[in-house]
């Protein structure tokens, strides 16, 4: 099955969760400074969020360059992704509505974690089916980044019981490295671009 | 006409859908796993109603695969269907935000049977255009799932006024059942274009 | 330019109002099938707008199946119309949420009035840009169709201050008459189509 | 790495905010001429915004066509203008809800500058990617506009604490002068398109 519309639904919805988190940015209450800065934690809140949707987006959007067919599989496998991903803005909302307090702040590592599994189910799945001389194999690696985020989440969540602000800043952590681009993967994409010239375009053409 | 377009507004129409479900996720009123855990009936309608808008838009694209254009009248069938989607959030919330009484438990059904309708209908003006011997009426078959489900809903609304939780265990057990992926499809889409070969690529590489 | 980006902004804009119009069907109050019922008059208002918006979106598609290219100019004209149906919701929820009162019902008509206008504007720029003897022309002809709507809505929205029911009237009368598929743009892109066989494929894929 | 999803995802995600906007049109306080009155400021605050994201997609549009591939670092740029144009709803809300006070004044203005300076960022970005001598290069020209533009911001956002209106008007004689077409960037476009002639359309055709 052609790759296009998976990356068309993808795109949507992961268009609209950036944006429907706006809908949570409620108007302040009164027209000063002050009243904007009463909405700061969920500002800060929102553009964390933000920021790790436009990373899911970035890497999904990587992914998918370095493969040319999807499975049945691949697309519940994505689903799932886009069902925990599809959960941030309300765990986002409760998370920062409320001043950031411990168990909200663990349920939005606990949504994180599940959001990075399913990406690592969906990449295992995809590389099942590419194999492994392929591209994306190359590309992934050993995908030390990819775990150890994992790990950094579950620590985080961890030590939000004696610390919440330890959490967040597990959190932030890990967008940070996810936020510094990888030029791993775009190096392996450009060489196998280049390296392999006319037939490489011979066959995206007929698989466009 | 070209299929492309009608792809990509029935992707978003769904992408939408399967994502402003979450704006009925209402934030927990307090922050404790006793506030989250009394949002769980609205969780867990809210992964029913995300299988079910994940399926048909899973069936939906196998099924555009197997068509190379789409008439006036397709058109329409599509938006009648994505007319009865659009109102899974309104059934889903009004279900779920009430503990699922028995009402709203049969209206869900009523809808999931009129989205089931509509999904035939618009089958059967696919199958119409392409004829019998094309390649969506191998893909379709008989198509024994696509008139089970129907049934089920029907007994499953039935059997609401009895128990309202049979109705529910009749949509989930439907939901299941489409969620296995339906090996067939797939098998006859690649077994015609690998058997087509060349021929299968040139044509489809005039109608993108 | 291109055509493509213009096509997918306008199918998002589509999707996105045909469903946010969902967000206007407020959860029943109470779980019974009169509780349901209080919500007819607001459910039907929404049917008529869902069909309108799919009329445009149906309009749309084929108008812009007839052409190649788009002027930076037909880029505003387009966003103009956009505009104006964006505004579909919003008369929507005012005329349907207070039981359907005259000056709603009016201001409902002037909404789709000037959506009108705007397709037509739109289309006066595309026919502009094409010529006299392009295939849109052809396609559009006298375009009684889309004349005869404009004074049909003028006449409803008179009408609506003697009784505002023959408003309504005029504009389901007018969505009755779009609804019924127009055969002869169909017939007319077919046979340019089929007439004008590879020549027209190549054109195509070069543009593509 | 291929433009096609950066330009949906940024269709999808201007689609979006464009329309939600539309969910901040409460629906008035009565149904007389006078209610829909009442809601004049916040409608007319609602075109400003509309013409805004209009004009950001129209240039995000034209400045796409000129270029044909993306590096991961724009990406990122795109991301963070995306990011100021989805505080343009929370700033309307804020500022046309209290009839136009100072400070939401000022503050829609400062989204303003950051979203132009974002868009500027974007533009350095692909500009250093694709060249001194590239088509976007001769497109872009000086860039006397954007540049203007900021300075303009910058004016309206310290003249708002004189009189607010004046920054109003600041803002309305940007989204002015942009709303005008800019003819330039579309004839240094067609030139290339034209002058280059086949040899561009292949490159063009292996690039999609």
């Amino acid at each position: 099955m052609s790759k296009g519309r998976l990356e068309a639904f993808t795109d949507g919805v992961i268009a609209i969760l950036i944006t429907i988190m706006v809908l949570d940015l409620h108007t302040p209450h009164g027209t000063t400074w002050h009243a904007l800065r009463a909405e700061l934690p969920v500002l800060l809140a929102y553009v964390l969020s933000f920021v790790y949707l436009g990373i899911y987006w970035n890497n999904h959007h990587h992914m998918l360059q370095a493969i040319t067919r999807v499975s049945g599989a691949a697309l519940w496998a994505n689903l799932n992704l886009l069902f925990w991903l599809s959960l941030i803005p309300f765990v986002t909302a409760w998370m920062s509505e409320n001043g950031f307090p411990t168990i909200p702040v663990a349920v939005y590592g606990i949504v994180l974690t599940a959001a990075a599994t399913a990406f690592l189910i969906l990449q295992g799945r995809l590389l099942h089916a590419e194999g492994e001389g392929s591209l994306l194999a190359a590309a992934v690696g050993a995908d030390v980044k990819g775990r150890a985020s994992l790990l950094v989440y579950c620590v985080g969540i961890g030590l939000t019981f004696a610390n919440r602000w330890l959490g967040i800043a597990a959190y932030v952590a890990v967008a940070l490295v996810w936020f510094i681009p990888d030029r791993r993967v775009e190096r392996t994409l450009t060489a196998a671009h280049s390296g392999s010239g006319k037939a490489a375009d011979h066959t995206r053409s007929q698989d466009d």
